[in-house]
């Protein structure tokens, strides 16, 4: 079972992110399990994710883009590369702090500055779609 | 009063997408109105809009990626240009018929792959956006 932390600062707990999310969450149960992870500042955030394994990575709009199917590809890479873990984080309001963007791979989901919530959405669908990509569904057309 | 017209194929009623898509519809009511239309294939969704007006583009995942500053400007051009009123559509399943990409502009909001869901609500969260852009709120930093 492949296990995949999502770390952010400020918790949001919008009802229909939270429907839209258990959609894949349950989609993916037999194969990856979700843990979110909220910070309550950069520094909790920060000392948090130091402790995480080998696999991190951090969305934010100036990072490298790809599509669907090299997303896959890289997710698939990461998760080998971590011994079935996988940490992704996701910055606040005010972005990621300097210093994460510095010391981890940054990836981004669109050119577009996306809110917190379309992020973290997108995010778990695209990881949904990775596995479906990977094992070569009808998923992904 | 602008007003943007959403056309796309096969009618998807997810009650979190309608909640989400809600707060911008809401927070827009002063200057602009969404009108969804709903195409049941891609012959109606080509008939209803030809008989649009003359700002219209479509979304595609193959088309020109912007970041949020650009298609704010593009999305207030596109309003002036069409006299008050925009055209948007999104394909089906399927994608958009090759003859509409061929007529029309293609924006894409990521390359990467969206659910038609997402691509909805990233959408309208971005023309909300591209008006906070315009007149220079501290929405969009």
């Amino acid at each position: 079972m492949l296990k995949c932390k999502i770390f952010s600062v400020g918790k949001t707990k919008e009802k229909w992110l939270e429907m839209a999310i258990e959609e894949y969450v349950k989609r993916l149960q037999n194969t990856l399990s979700f843990e979110f992870v909220w910070a309550k500042d950069d520094e909790q955030l920060e000392r948090l994710v130091e402790k995480e394994a080998l696999s991190i990575f951090c969305l934010d709009v100036s990072g490298k883009t790809m599509d669907s199917e090299s997303f896959s590809q890289y997710v698939v890479d990461q998760f080998q590369k971590g011994g079935t873990k996988l940490s992704i984080v996701i910055g606040g309001a005010e972005g990621l702090p300097p210093y994460m963007k510095k010391k981890y791979p940054l990836i981004s989901l669109s050119p577009m500055t996306l809110t917190h919530q379309c992020t973290r959405l997108i995010l778990v669908e695209q990881i949904y779609r990775a596995f479906e990509i990977a094992r070569g569904s009808k998923y992904h057309k």
